[in-house]
């Protein structure tokens, strides 16, 4: 049994309850963070506070809490659930008010759920094994890089690619990949560069592929931010992922054509080992 | 204090909650329906039933209960609320489950939730003097036409239609009106046709906008459903919208434009006045 948190209460996971008002439930008003944590610590905790801040800024909404108060909170989920590795996961919404489409009065406090999920995170199979996935066509709403609870077509994506007998789905528009169901894509050409989308509203401006593209660029790779087309991924050299509970992820299949010569890529594999040393030396 | 109905259980609304592992809260992994209410009676009360059967279905998310036995509810909550005009909101959720994209097991319970909103239907203010409407651009996802709690950017567009003075935000999509911020939109042309986006993934497939479409084409009113732009509706003789808590209203402005004579057109008016004497005849 999970201790969670629930608007300034810990409790047990089975009590744990937001009103039926709670703009999360009616609007999807609301917007959320997912922490890594590796023996016990938090893995760049500083920079999901700072994206938390511009998702809760870009929709107006209010902070919950000071960062520090976050800190204090995200400690006692994993001292309170014995959590060694995994993730905590951390949404805020507008608050409970009767149902309308205007914001609420500007009083109204702003809900703020924590809970841990334990999960095995340095030691993934699919490190080894690299992941398949199938390209679907994105149809989110234009603003991903705001981090809301709107989640419902990266779940249906997911779905489908199960369905398809595949681990996760990439999504495209206009010909180019935006991102994964739940996490940033990558390639590495024939000429050993690294290609990426460059953050704007388009994709999730994950707080794991900054520093991939730190590490990356400091490991003396060359890195190009611009859309990439499913064909360029299709004859990449190495293909992949990053967010922030599975680090880097290598991807040896698209749409059925094989990435490379099928196994995980070297560069995957070493922005993986670099990406937990740090995260290891740096988690607080 | 309202009486609600959630989860097989009528509550007071101060204790009406769900869990935070609700889907509806994590991934707006929910639909709704919310029907009008006139002299204590629901309106259309089973095209609503079929446009939630209908999202349900595109979402393969399970029925919670047979339409008696939500007809049922529906009715014990006007009763309990001595509720004689006003608005029934009842959302469907996948229930609750520990985070994950991929649905729930099979078997996980969805979520259903029900209260009421009283509310001035009949004699709205809006009905004499129009509304005034500015344009927005259409940033939601691709699947309007399943009615999802993913809100957000309607309550957004509401928002910045309050910011800038006007009542309603019409959103636009390369240069078409697609729907307002939560109802269907109409324009009269200049030889008196009535023109309203047709039924596609684009827009919310209304349950006023059937009926009033149907009773426009009886009263001898040319109908076109083609996407009209925002250029058009400028220069209309008369623009209006529809939604199952508007019933029908007329729109005079649309950023800053006056629409015909600046009040509320007589084809709009007439419609409203077919659709009230309709929706009291048949409500159940």
């Amino acid at each position: 049994m999970r201790t969670v948190y629930v608007n300034g209460v810990f409790c047990p996971e089975t009590e744990a309850v937001v009103s039926i008002f709670d703009r999360g439930f009616l609007f999807a008003d609301g917007v959320y963070e997912v922490t890594g944590v590796l023996d016990g610590k938090l893995i760049d905790f500083s920079g999901h506070m700072a994206r938390l801040r511009r998702s809760l800024a870009e929709l107006e909404l209010r902070e919950p809490a000071q960062e520090d108060k976050l800190l204090s909170i995200h400690r006692q989920l994993v001292e309170k659930n014995d959590l060694v590795e995994g993730m905590i996961y951390m949404q805020v919404t507008r608050g409970a008010a009767d149902r309308d489409f205007l914001f609420p009065a500007d009083d109204t406090k702003p809900s703020l759920v924590l809970f841990t999920q334990s999960a095995s995170l340095r030691d993934k199979p699919a490190a080894k094994t690299g992941l398949r996935v199938v390209t679907v066509p994105d149809l989110r709403w234009a603003r991903r890089d705001i981090k809301t609870v709107q989640l419902l077509y990266p779940s249906m994506a997911k779905m489908e690619a199960k369905r398809r007998g595949v681990d996760d789905a990439w999504m495209v528009e206009d010909g180019c990949v935006t991102e994964g169901s739940s996490n940033n894509a990558y390639i590495v050409d024939a000429g050993g560069t690294l290609i990426t989308r460059p953050l704007n509203h388009a994709i999730l401006h994950g707080i794991t592929r900054k520093a991939v593209l730190r590490l990356a660029a400091e490991s003396g790779l060359a890195v190009e931010e611009r859309p990439f087309t499913v064909e360029e991924a299709k004859v990449a050299r190495e293909a992949f992922i990053t967010s922030a509970s599975s680090f880097v992820l290598p991807v040896v299949e698209i749409d059925g054509t094989t990435i490379g010569d099928g196994r995980p890529g070297e560069i995957a594999t070493r922005l993986r080992e670099i990406y937990i040393d740090e995260a290891l030396k740096t988690a607080v």
